[in-house]
């Protein structure tokens, strides 16, 4: 297997390549707008043929670039059950697995930062969190269909009960760390440790965190799959 | 093998931080002072004992983390030969391997950006390019005691000469990369593709970069070991 780990500065997001050596079928989970030619280099550079453009949820901090990159290539959109997003060519389902050659990546839906995220299995080795489980934190849940509540059960209940040694790769870090494991989170993520479901509430209730800078225009934007006027550097 | 690439947002730079997973000792190749918390948080969470940081060369964007992690632990200073560096407990020679448990990391001479940077191969599978060669890119030669002839003799002989699948982990990103291999940087990295040592010295005379912000202050605090009046947020 073939993974990368991308990361676009300005919104601290990661996208991630992955992709079959033997058969070069590729996937681009959470691609970001800016970030197309970039990854669209990568993938002809390494002979692969971009397959789906998956999304873990639909942001509200940045615009996805599964629109452009439909454009140059004949990937589909597949976007969690429920996203808001008629665009998306597929919607996957809580269990379904999406398998790319050798590769399964199964979907495991973690809601609560909004009510159709998914995290994506891969190779039952590493977990791909989106905003749900972040680094020694989690996504917040104080906007569009947020609910703390699920946070804490699908946090609690589908993902620290995965292997200890399974690698965690989130959509965003904000302090510089790539990759956690699930024992690591379990043990030492501030927002989980020693909280119950209540207090877990109480306390994502009370973050007075500022809305996203791009919250306005990111949602509706990826709620047609990133199919947005041309961005200056796209 | 316990392998963490963590990143410095401000410089782009990216910090390595190795253990053995049986004898939890660890090294920290190029930490950063402002990460320093970070850091010492993650070690003391893992349960490592922090053996060594080593340094590819004396940087001169960033200070070293190092002054302050000798100050939380026993770790050594590890620098290469003939970088100027009193303050270091070790240099490390051409060639040189330094253990740590089962971990093997050897020093490759490949200077160019300075005239005393090491690269480190891991285990044989992967290397740490520091400033030399970069993804799609490489280190600068037109300050401190650079030199770009010496870049091309020490990249195309001694790390083009490794095998393809070595993965790179460089010792910067500005774009968003977090790992190549040999075998793709051979193949795109527009900085040597099609070029001779003669093009390869014109070009990167004629780069005209503006200096780096930190230079006036990062290179004497790091000949230092970054033994430096302390910084607020370390």
């Amino acid at each position: 297997m073939m993974f990368r780990q991308l990361y676009d500065r300005e919104t601290s997001t990661y996208t991630y390549l992955i992709a079959d050596e033997k058969t070069k079928e590729a996937v681009l989970v959470d691609p970001v707008i800016e970030q197309v030619k970039r990854d669209w280099k990568l993938i002809q550079e390494l002979g692969l043929t971009l397959r789906y453009c998956l999304e873990t949820h639909i942001h509200a901090d940045h615009i996805t670039g599964t629109g452009k990159l439909r454009e140059l290539t004949s990937c589909e959109g597949v976007v969690p059950e429920k996203a808001q997003a008629a665009c998306a060519n597929r919607f996957i389902k809580d269990g379904e697995v999406l398998k790319l050659g050798n590769i399964e990546i199964k979907a495991i839906a973690t809601l609560g930062h909004t009510d159709s995220h998914m995290s994506y299995l891969v190779n039952q080795d590493r977990v791909l969190t989106g905003d749900s489980l972040l680094i020694r934190g989690c996504g917040r849940t104080d906007f569009q269909s947020g609910n703390p509540g699920l946070m804490y059960d699908h946090v609690t209940q589908k993902l620290f009960t995965l292997p200890d040694e399974t690698l965690v790769y989130p959509g965003h870090d904000y302090r510089g760390h790539t990759v956690s494991t699930i024992g690591e989170e379990k043990q030492y993520n501030p927002r989980f440790l020693g909280k119950n479901r209540a207090s877990f509430i109480e306390q994502m209730n009370h973050l007075n965190l500022p809305n996203p800078q791009k919250i306005a225009s990111a949602v509706p934007a990826n709620q047609k799959c990133g199919d947005v006027p041309a961005i200056a550097n796209v």
